[in-house]
């Protein structure tokens, strides 16, 4: 007995699917609808091509204020010899848009022209005179716009399967239609199943699951160009999960069941599948995603009508959020497209330089959510979390780098190509930050945001951060590395770190260390002390009030908080391995946090701010400086230039100084500059 | 007296207009509004940074199905020494998603374990053994997402000022948000003007517009991310529109006053703004769409609450359709953004080789509708039309080229800056055909767009086309140029033309070319004979039946049909000063139609088609193979594949047959191939 999907390639898959939507005559624009000319034609898509039922102009117009008269009543006039006509017969008086009288063939604008009363003399009233003077011969056909300047009836306008923008509606409208024929939009039904799911807005208790995946995957049918109908949670229950696709293949073109793709014990979908219709593909080789369900279903004949089809794709979505949201992409996208008409929505490629290695399986497209930003005359794509339950990497992503199947992995310095989410001038804009995480960073970001700076960062730690401005792959890098020789922060390792690269340092804050504990303290943690555990080794008692060992949590090599604590551990002669939990890393001031609100440590090393924000108590114990390293050539750029701006202004520091922990007075000092 | 408006630069007309809103404390986020997180959210702009009020997951969470269990339990675990562990105390059965037990903090995967039975043996009943036997040490927290792995309470999920995605809902709902703080919409009012305005759909007679600036403006606003009011047209009295205005500024936040921006006799904008408030700008000078007018206007007191500003801005908006959508991008957009609190939307910009000469006012910025292809690894910048009436011109473009103001012009070859509506891809994806035009070409164009091609057509006459090649400016050249001493088609053209490109020349089709008159022919034209109207020189007769002259309206010079037409007047012996209206001249087959239809010539030669397509009669004299040109090495392009493919199947062939006029028995053969 197999629980393993067998994957197959992504091409593969996609064909059968489109072979089965051929024979069941789907693989086709679904249907035309007409509608009214008005702005929510907007973005729908021409079923047919748009031919011109009248002309515009459909009159031969003038094209500015002035006097239509025969070109050739003109022949011979120069600023020595005018010519004079009389309005009436020789000459009329046109506004912009007037029809031309049957016998004029041009138009002379109303400033090359002298009015003239009744008496010959010139009058003020130059739109009412009683002739007029030209001193200029006015070849036939000037300033008039002739009938089908614009287009000529019979002309085509749009081609089929055409997007609808603002400018082509009013050349339909000119071209003399009032409504238009348009591809019908596809509905799509996304069936959640699963019994964890709660609706969003819950209170969650440990297992709930928010159901949002179906809220995602409406928007993307939505900017697709199709309709989409969110049912209810389904609980993870055979006959309901059956009865819920039937009931939705009555009036859907596709249906997209969430979860229960894998195969696990409660994993449905291929199953109802098979029993409803007919199961084409389980198991894609794509990641993340690779459990996705393609098939068709029949809706039975009841609903058949004007030959269409009982068949119903259905397609089984994978349930992290991630891997649901990139298999409507990569599975929904070419389908709608085909029924609209309409060609598929492609991103644009770039081509940039990995920021670090990246494995892969070999057999599998692995889509891989990278932040892009330009340093120097470099593109570079640095990779972000590839949990494909981290949505929030989605959001973050400029683009998703594609490790196609056959190629097992990448070095860092190796070229890949990009699907980019963002276009090459936000990308030029954005403001490339590694290093170690702070608050006050997120705060900056809001701040340059007004600036027209978009704010990338990466957190890797102080050490990391340095690196990376050593290769080049940022602008600038936080960092708060206390040399334990020296006592000063950040130089020495600069100098180590960067050892030819001109650099400027300033300081950003002055931040309280210390150990964030659950709230109330329930181990009466105190100092660095408290976390030796000597006993476990040497059999000597625990030392803890409680009388029970205390579990730390970790930041990570390089990190300037961990450098930190190194230092006061040796300073006070506590052997590392005597504290339990040393070796549990986490990247983040909140993840630290996190994990002990979550219970799977007592205490951490980290910020007030990051204690504060998850409810826990706070032991400080030294204040530390955290700098922001630029190197020079960056420092001195057009694109970093509000950032210093921000930081000598006031507002920042002000929004800044209302956060616990902070300390402001350093802002913007000049720690080095080479 | 003046008549004229004093332009002033974009820079500083944006500039008074901003001054003004910051008075008026306008020069912000308009308003906030809490919205429900659901598809609809999708393109607002966030109005606050959006902060998580609970992390995801909100528990550890089993990344797999499998088994929870202590990773230390499982020390020194190794395939000669496995480990067992009984279900319940020691090892519990998770579903992906599911919360770990308190005591566990690792996952081992359900295909990494052996499921035993109450005796010890290997079950197929794998999810629910008595024990598990595992022959791997299993490190901690393996196999679990933690708390937190995607969002951390507290942490920044996305800035103010964001434009929200898909993904976005999904990251919003996971930090626990059922609702989003959104910029409001701002609300702008268009206010059509003009006594000549029609409604679209109406039954036209001379003079008659079709409104449509309104529907283009108001799908505008709705792609920038505001709601319009389309008000009816108002027509040309300074007291209704007054009226009109007072109306809309009520309940808006923008008015858009169409037309009457300029200084003619029915031009009340200016006035109307000056009467209800502040004129700060008429006339910009930018191109097309310099008669805007920029001001504000006051709604009185009556509606002003919670501090809020009764000034509201007012914007009047040439009439030409295509100066009024540009007007709408360059002075709305910057304020709707502003509202928004969003980015102002910016057009990709590629650098491109303008492929003929423009003039431009100096002191203007002057926007130039290009059509953008890439022809081997030249990006190319074909300027269209430039009539700002020519709306077809903005349907057209690929792209916008600017000539900023101090340039008083461009050469040939030159590298323009172009503001690019189309994506790259797009732009690759696109074949660049010039030359002759035909209507087969429409046909084609509606082919290709089903082979993932777009078919791009600029008409320059059979000659230009040939010239065009040889500068490497088109994949492909229309051609039906008749060679006077050998009675060939293209051939000599092309060796005189091109001389030193390899090309493949294919026949089209085979078309009847003739002379069109009016329904009826009451000039009785029977032949090239009836043009000839000796006497109009020599005082001889006028030789038509009817006694009177027959004006002709020709193609223009290097057209294939100007050639035809010089070949057989040579023949027949009939000077070309003969001809009345031998010099009025038309760029396409449609052109020439459209003069006959509107009276403004009796006949000019051209094809069946054109003919027919605007309800003319139409005197067969010659049939003409009309030829494809391709140099070589687009011929065997990638890019062009999809063409050759077309023509050599029978369906496009077949549309063609259906078509008046033509011949497609020579379709696809091969006249010369280098």
């Amino acid at each position: 007995m197999s629980v393993y999907l067998h994957d197959i390639p992504l091409a593969q898959a996609q064909a059968r699917l489109i072979e089965a939507l051929q024979e069941a005559n789907l693989w086709r624009v679904l249907g035309v609808e007409s509608i009214p000319l008005d702005e929510s034609a907007l973005g729908r898509i021409t079923a047919e091509p748009i031919w011109a039922k009248i002309s515009s102009p459909h009159y031969h117009a003038s094209a500015m204020d002035g006097f239509a008269l025969r070109a050739v009543s003109t022949n011979g006039a120069m600023p020595s010899a005018p010519v004079n006509l009389f309005i009436g017969s020789e000459a009329q008086y046109v506004d912009t848009g007037d029809p031309l009288p049957e016998w004029a063939n041009a138009v002379v604008p109303i400033e090359n022209v002298e009015s003239l009363d009744v008496n010959g003399q010139i009058t003020n009233d130059i739109r009412s005179p009683k002739s007029i003077r030209i001193r200029a011969a006015v070849a036939p056909w000037s300033h008039v716009r002739p009938l089908g300047e614009d287009i000529v009836a019979t002309q085509l306008v749009l081609p089929a399967g055409h997007t609808l923008r603002p400018a082509d509606l009013g050349a339909i409208a000119a071209s003399g239609h009032q409504n238009i024929r348009v591809a019908r939009k596809p509905r799509v039904a996304i069936l959640p199943t699963g019994t964890e799911l709660v609706p969003i807005g819950s209170k969650l208790k440990a297992g709930d699951i928010l159901e949002y995946n179906s809220l995602v995957m409406a928007a993307q049918i939505k900017v697709m160009g199709g309709d989409s109908t969110r049912f209810p949670i389904t609980k993870d229950n055979f006959d309901s999960i059956c009865e819920r696709v039937l009931e939705a293949a009555q009036t859907h073109d596709l249906i997209l069941l969430n979860a229960g793709s894998s195969a696990g014990a409660e994993d449905f979908s291929a199953k109802v599948v098979e029993k409803l219709g007919t199961l084409l593909v389980h198991g894609v080789a794509v990641r993340p995603g690779h459990p996705v369900i393609l098939g068709t279903i029949d809706r039975g004949q009841q609903m058949v009508v004007n030959g269409s089809s009982s068949i119903v794709p259905i397609i089984g979505v994978p349930g992290y959020p991630v891997s649901a949201a990139l298999t409507v992409d990569i599975f929904v996208e070419p389908i709608i497209a085909k029924w609209l008409g309409r060609p598929v929505l492609e991103l644009p490629v770039e081509t940039a330089t990995l920021t670090r290695k990246l494995v892969s399986p070999p057999g599998d497209d692995d889509y891989v959510r990278v932040a892009v930003g330009k340093v120097g005359d470099k593109l570079l794509a640095a990779p972000l979390s590839r949990g494909a339950g981290v949505i929030t990497s989605l959001v973050q992503a400029d683009g998703l780098a594609l490790i196609p199947s056959g190629v097992q992995g990448m070095e860092a310095g190796e070229q890949v190509r990009v699907h980019m989410y963002r276009t090459r001038a936000e990308i030029e804009k954005t403001i490339f930050c590694i290093g170690s995480h702070d608050m006050t960073l997120d705060l900056l970001a809001q701040f340059l945001a007004e600036h027209d700076r978009r704010f990338a960062s990466a957190n890797v730690g102080s050490q990391g951060g340095l690196v990376a401005l050593r290769r080049g792959e940022a602008h600038m890098a936080g960092s708060h590395l206390l040399d334990p020789e020296t006592g000063e922060y950040n130089i020495s390792y600069i100098h180590k770190y960067m050892p030819s690269i001109p650099v400027k340092v300033i300081a950003l804050v002055g931040r309280d260390q210390g150990l964030m504990v659950k709230k109330g303290n329930p181990k009466g943690i105190k100092s660095l002390g408290d976390l030796s555990n000597l006993g476990s080794g040497e059999k000597r008692e625990v030392r803890t009030e409680q009388g029970r060992s205390v579990l730390f949590v970790n930041r990570q090599r390089g990190a300037g908080t961990r450098v930190l604590l190194d230092y006061h551990l040796n300073i006070m002669g506590i052997p590392v391995d005597s504290i339990l939990g040393y070796t549990q890393e986490e990247y983040t001031h909140l993840g630290v946090a996190a994990a002990i609100a979550s219970g799977r440590a007592d205490c951490g090393l980290g910020i007030a701010a990051a204690a504060q924000a998850l409810d826990l108590d706070f032991v400080p114990l030294f204040q530390e400086r955290y700098d922001l390293v630029f190197p020079k050539e960056h420092a001195e750029s057009n694109l970093l230039a509000p950032l210093f701006e921000l930081i000598a202004a006031g507002q920042f520091r002000n929004s800044v100084s209302k956060l616990t922990g902070y300390d402001v007075s350093v802002m913007g000092r000049i720690i080095l500059e080479d």
